[in-house]
């Protein structure tokens, strides 16, 4: 029976509680937040709330997830005794964890809303531990969650971040662009969705670099030219541009 | 019981002839290409062939599946007689059609790979005709394969191509850059694939514009800074900082 101390009131706290609360090897002790929000409904969801740091009981782990720019503050409110203390961000380093805990990070690979229920068994997990006995319990814990449990240094994690912004925040802001210039010519946008989805699941199975089709790879000047007319606002003709040239200068290579 | 004639060996060609001859109320007259290629096995795929488009029989609608820059000659090609004539392209006008043709369009809106099935019941057509017998036509033979079918105007037609190029050609290089992000750094790819399926599934259900999230949208320029330098990349990292521009000019607006 692992112990987990959830810490944090947020979207990843109150979606790990439901996942957690529900695996008979894990014991959730206790669920500290300033506000004393339950993370779920039920009676041990509100029973196991606290407001006071120093009244945390023992625990093997006790996961951190508060928003980024809390995360050295808040770790370091842990009062000390040996404890295992584990952050779930995707861009902060294992280092801005306090000194006077074993460190780890738990950081699960998704985007988490409050509101939209999430398939943790699909949720890719991303561990470090300074010790390998506590990187066994969070690899243990997030098996018990998922089929995808991967080792990944905080050096790895913080690059992992920046390539996950351009695969779901500038992807989703391609979609805007898209829906922007349906809207404006009386197009529904619904027409792209099925384009949208094969896109996506394209890459499952092809790389990316195999799915790349369209006039940028093809060099249709004339297709391009056109496509840059149609474009009235400056800032996306500008993308359109330099996407355009990087594709051709990645592709260039080979061809 | 409406006659098509099929005009091209391509991928679109021959993922047409599997859908529209399964169809009751279809008949394929003839499949016409230079190099009298069978557009499927079977008999009557290889008995249809022809390669003069001077026999051609007669038939309710001539479909012309061949590269953008052909549409212009080889529609001219076809013999006067009444014909209605359409093109597939999504990028060509309605106009490039010989005019000796009654003209029209239908534009499969989907990404078509030759041996990748294509669920043609969700692809969306996108159909044009001069005359309303021959739009409606067309959207008969639509509607026997898609439960999504449109009337766009070659105008919008150019911009939807537009549009398509951003959600589908550009969102994959969004990836590319986060594959090679990965790879760079002994991380695998797939990590990101639950992330690239959850972006594409939300903007079926929230619009692009409300999905956004990330480091742009928060503003958050300390998280932005660290990833700048992290990029060594220049035209990546001139992509991340014009999109980043745009997303925060986009929303600032609002906000
Ligand atoms: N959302 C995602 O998609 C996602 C995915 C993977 C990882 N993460 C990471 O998970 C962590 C939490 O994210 P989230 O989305 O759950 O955040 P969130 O929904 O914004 O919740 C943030 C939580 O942090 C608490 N907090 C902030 N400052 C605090 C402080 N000084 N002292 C005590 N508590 C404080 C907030 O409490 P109050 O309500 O009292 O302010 C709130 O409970 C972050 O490190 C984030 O990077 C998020
Ligand atoms: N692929 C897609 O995802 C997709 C989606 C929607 C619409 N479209 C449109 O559908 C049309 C066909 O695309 P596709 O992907 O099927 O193309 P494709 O696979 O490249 O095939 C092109 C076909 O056009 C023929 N062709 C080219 N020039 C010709 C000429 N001068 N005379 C006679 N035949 C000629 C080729 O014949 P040879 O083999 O003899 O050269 C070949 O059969 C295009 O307008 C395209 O924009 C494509």
């Amino acid at each position: 029976m692992t112990k987990v101390t959830l810490i944090g009131a947020g979207n990843v706290a109150s979606h790990l509680f439901t996942a957690l609360s529900s695996k008979d090897d894990i014991e959730i002790v206790q669920c500290y937040n300033r506000k004393g929000i339950a993370l779920a409904t039920g009676s041990y969801a509100t029973h196991c709330v606290i407001t006071d740091l120093n009244q945390l009981l023992p625990s093997d782990v006790f996961i951190v997830a508060v928003s980024d720019d809390a995360i050295a503050e808040v770790t370091a409110q842990i009062p000390a005794g040996d404890h295992f203390v584990v952050h779930t961000s995707g861009s902060v380093s294992i280092d801005s964890i306090d000194n006077k805990h074993r460190k780890g990070v738990f950081y699960p690979l998704q985007s988490f809303s409050k509101h939209k229920e999430i398939t943790f068994s699909d949720v890719p997990f991303c561990l470090e531990a300074e010790h390998q006995k506590d990187y066994d319990l969070l690899s243990a814990m997030a098996k018990t969650l998922s089929k995808k449990v991967y080792k990944i240094s905080s050096e790895q994690r913080s690059t992992l971040h920046v390539a996950a912004v351009f695969a779901n925040n500038f992807s989703n802001f391609m979609f805007t662009i898209a829906n922007e210039l349906c809207t404006a010519n009386d197009i529904p946008f619904e027409i792209l969705h099925p384009l949208i989805t094969e896109t996506a699941e394209k890459v499952l199975t092809l790389s990316p670099e195999k799915s790349q089709t369209g006039p940028a790879i093809r060099k249709d000047s004339e297709t391009i030219r056109r496509h840059l007319e149609q474009i009235s606002n400056l800032q996306y003709k500008e993308i359109y541009k330099i996407i355009t040239e990087a594709i051709q200068d990645t592709y260039g290579k080979e061809l």
